[in-house]
């Protein structure tokens, strides 16, 4: 890699990407979801090296850009801890962050298919899953657990969005996903791609997902609710099983992150 | 209950418990882990009333405070959300919080022991977590799925710190924990006491956890370490079994509160 461009004046265009940071997941004035994906950390950023999205810049403190061993002509930035915070608008202890444009969302018809029809499958579908931190736990999860892409209902936070990057570790962006647009009906749509849609809800009369033959359903959805309300009675009653972790007697429930690996582990 | 007293004054004394919360969990000058125990939401709060600690005091928006069917004699206090945000220092989009005395850990004979010492008993043991919201949330997945306490090593975080409190929704304050001081030799105490000491790691040569038999363990510890580093050697080799979960190939691992609630799921 050639050497990365020393930066001085935090108010250099050529860092734009990653100013202010704190103020969302995009630049004031523009809608949401449609900035450049922030990926902080060294282990973050080499999985977006990795992962489909073009990166845009690499900012950082000096040793720890060069340590990426960027490809030749990526723009690379470096500047003193005092600049890269009065940049980004906090102490970055992670000590470098990346910019990538963003990709759409996959094709939901192309995500049941997957590359191979007669293959196992394992999708999440995520229902108002508005905690950006919640979401990238679950798709951080998803990821080591052979979860095969992620389903959103449009009440879901952004998968992009700079925390769920983080707290995903970047895994995220190795993780497929896609928009349902019609909720729940469109949850039929899996039905017809050969998927058993499983509702994961805490209610007594559930089944036990323990209890679900994976080699009888080869290809799984698991529904999640958000935390506190979890799954809507509409969302359940589209699913074709409704199925419990089992869990103490009077404990209300686990957090959906939690859940969410439970569940993943149980029916890989 | 009696009717809360209003408070209108920031400055007033008998709201001190709660004032600018985001300094940490003590007021400035005392040490670590010495300030009263802080409790956010209505939920937690309902907890820490079911708990065996000491509530000191209960500070909310005037519906809020109200609805908690407070005993009679119980210190509460309402004020309008700008006096209450005045005290706290931030926005407690929670509405009401309380305050409680610490209880001292449990002793670790009798944690290890439990009330019968013929039944089956599940612990968790943290190496060196010093990430108070991971441990707030292995409380929460712990209490749900049965383990009866929490055993921590010294460099663990304070299980009674506000975040920790407010991750676990308030179930820590339902779970017993000790620290074990002598690090990794105490581990002995739990052999002597009959348990099998399990210690998680991704480890490819760690046989499978799911392959533990609970019927020839009926009392099982699991040691989990921090996020990133994870269990340190001399920790996994104290212990008498190395356990994974089984993963995705080349993935590192999964974050620790999700393998916590994983493990305690399969070990249930």
């Amino acid at each position: 890699m050639s050497a990365p461009v020393l930066v001085t004046d935090p108010q250099d265009p050529r860092v734009a990407d990653f100013r202010n940071l704190k103020d969302g997941d995009r630049p004031v004035g523009t809608p949401r979801g449609t900035g450049p994906v922030i990926v902080e950390g060294v282990p973050a950023v080499q999985r977006l090296l990795a992962s489909p999205y073009r990166v845009r810049a690499v900012f950082g403190v000096p040793g720890r850009v060069a340590a990426l061993d960027l490809p030749e002509g990526m723009p690379a930035y470096e500047a003193d801890k005092w600049v890269l915070s009065e940049v980004i608008g906090f102490r970055l202890t992670r000590g470098v962050v990346a910019s990538a444009d963003r990709r759409p969302p996959a094709d939901v018809g192309d995500l049941l298919a997957g590359p191979d029809p007669a293959a196992p499958r394992r999708l999440a579908v995520l229902e108002a899953l508005n905690d950006a931190e919640n979401l990238g736990s679950i798709a951080r999860s998803a990821v080591a657990l052979g979860i095969h892409g992620l389903l959103l209902d449009p009440r879901c936070a952004d998968p992009l969005y700079r925390r769920a990057v983080r707290v995903s570790m970047g895994h995220v962006l190795g993780l497929p996903f896609a928009v349902l647009p019609e909720w729940p009906a469109g949850l039929d749509r899996l039905h017809e791609a050969g998927y058993t849609t499983v509702a994961l809800t805490p209610a007594a009369d559930a089944v036990d997902l323990g209890g679900l033959d994976p080699v009888a359903h080869p290809r799984t959805a698991v529904l999640l609710g958000a935390e506190g309300p979890g799954l809507t009675r509409e969302a359940q009653q589209a699913a074709r099983v409704r199925a419990r972790i089992p869990m103490r007697p009077g404990v209300d429930s686990l957090g959906v992150a939690a859940a969410a690996a439970i569940a993943f582990a149980t029916l890989r």
